[in-house]
């Protein structure tokens, strides 16, 4: 790993105020770069002024998306300490999404101490109010000007970083989800698995069609029999159906979250197996008939939980838990969030300091 | 339509050798660049002189891929006219695309005639050497600096040109082509039939594992069950059986290509018909194990039309017309080059000429 050259902006902007912030609109004063080239690999790493990028209209990120990315968050405790929850696994991540778009693997050490040095630069703009983070976005982008359809042979490594507001300002809360019958988010064989830039593009529209009928999100159900289960909007989805908890199997086209990987090893410690396994529709239609559909709970880094209480599926709606987020998925909000807020002890580990 | 401002570029750079042109590598001295945002909508046509364009790193581009582009060629005649061919065909399917990831339509006829307008800037970079052209790609990309994954407010709808040299240097000639059985390229419910930039990114993969076994393209099946034939490469296919030649429908997960379209009616108007279906590899296969299959060719904007002299599935190897190009493979390709290039007479109305 090359040392960091660091450029310090000559003006800071102020800062918000932490009540008001809205998700990914505003930046800190920094962001950190790292080129790649065939014949340097990856080299000069360097934290400059957060400011515009110059791309050649031939790159081939603007033409054949070639792109990957991450999401995690930066917290700051009540002692004034910075943690980072778990960035070795958007690190591991990143390389399976690197390995799927053919773009060149990254040193996941070198990774996570790029991270902790841009947060170092810009730590003031950690927020401290409750609920609030320092959310962090690395992303590799294809910058080689040519038109040919292939891998690129130049890129772009760069993290920018945006402080968040809560999630939840009155509290978590569950919504309604529309299970999604017309389009489709992922397949085997497909990049489902990688977090690609255009796994996002194609979401959009089934998004768009779902808010305007009046729900939060689209449960996807799988590209090849439209029966299965896969993820909720860009998050994993778990129910617990007659005491057992269950989640959808990582077969191919779902992505591997973190937030699901920190639930699942929770669950675990509390005695609580989760069941990795294909569930279908028909399946959970049947167990809330029965009413053995006790929770249903999205995971992702940006809700960290997020309660189902109502699932449409053609003509069956389902109410889950009377509408209210139910136990399992208040424990898990709580203990997470304790957690990487340094209010609750780091039993597993997961945290990371920022000095 | 607004009136097209033009900014000259102060020096121009030097004309290439055309008997040494790579694709897509080398652009003109100018570029058409249109701006979208919600209050204007599509405004501020210009012709700019080529160069960097800047973004902001929270471009929702290089973070979400929401991103279409177009690809077509102009053609220098013997008695230097310029040709563009179909241009009106790419407008319409440029929409289509922009439907299906959630950018805002635009006026069919702008397009062409910013297309045009370009072209007649650049005039001189259309080449003259036989089988060369000038290839257009106009692109749209979502400028808002936004990390909320939604449609974003602004957009950059670009055109850029680069000479490109002839297809084959040496006449045109076969492939081989592996039939792909691990990737899927697109499924029902995704954009398999959008021109999106994250389509081509899913594609990479493939493409380099089929280069590395010696071929020089995939065969992309159906996402669902692997069983019926949809794209070659990033062409569309056709296959002569038993004296019927079929193509695969257009079923929501392939590209309605320009030169399918441009072939289909040629061959109409020769009095073949052409039945648009499903067709199964194993079909395919019992036709070559039959001595059936009497032709298989690609087409697409790049190559117009790829004979394909061997198909490799699984453990079955299948050589068509004895490796050879067939007789409707090249009677199409003579034709469809030569109406582009003038040489024979457009009765198909294709053309469009540049003033």
């Amino acid at each position: 790993m090359n040392e960091i050259r660091i450029e310090k902006s000559a003006s800071l902007k102020p800062k918000p105020d932490a009540s008001q912030l809205e998700f990914g609109k505003l930046f800190t004063d920094h962001m950190f770069l790292l080129d790649y080239s065939e014949e340097l690999g990856w080299h000069d790493p360097r934290i400059v002024p957060y400011g515009p990028l110059t791309l050649d209209p031939a790159s081939m990120i603007l033409h054949y998306g070639q792109a990957v990315f991450e999401g995690l968050k930066a917290f700051r405790t009540s002692d004034n300490r910075i943690l980072l929850f778990r960035p070795n696994k958007n690190a591991e991540r990143l390389n399976v999404s690197n390995e799927r778009l053919s773009i060149p693997e990254m040193d996941e050490a070198a990774f996570v101490e790029y991270v902790k040095a841009l947060i170092a630069i810009d730590r003031d703009w950690v927020p401290s109010l409750e609920g609030t983070s320092l959310y962090i976005r690395p992303f590799i982008i294809a910058t080689e000007p040519c038109l040919g359809v292939r891998a690129a042979k130049q890129y772009l490594f760069a993290i920018i970083m945006s402080p968040v507001g809560a999630y939840y300002k009155e509290g978590i809360h569950p919504v309604k989800i529309n299970v999604e019958n017309k389009y489709v988010r992922a397949v085997r064989g497909g990049t489902g698995f990688a977090k690609t830039a255009g796994n996002y593009a194609s979401s959009i529209k089934a998004q768009e069609e779902a808010k305007h009928d009046g729900f939060s999100q689209v449960l996807w159900l799988d590209g090849k029999e439209h029966a299965y289960i896969e993820e909720v909007g860009s998050m994993n989805i778990f129910f617990k159906i007659g005491g057992e908890i269950v989640t959808p199997e990582l077969n191919g086209s779902i992505l591997a979250g973190v937030t699901r990987d920190s639930v699942i090893g929770l669950l675990k410690s509390w005695g609580y197996p989760v069941t990795e396994r294909k569930i279908s529709i028909e399946e959970i239609r049947r167990a809330s008939e029965e009413g053995k559909l006790e929770e249903a709970f999205g995971t992702g880094t940006a809700a960290v939980i997020s309660p189902v209480g109502q699932l449409h599926w053609e003509e069956h709606t389902m109410t889950i838990n009377g509408g209210e987020t139910g136990e399992i998925a208040r424990r898990l909000y709580d203990t997470i969030t304790g957690i990487q807020s340094g209010k609750l002890a780091d039993s597993q580990g997961w945290n990371v300091v920022v000095e």
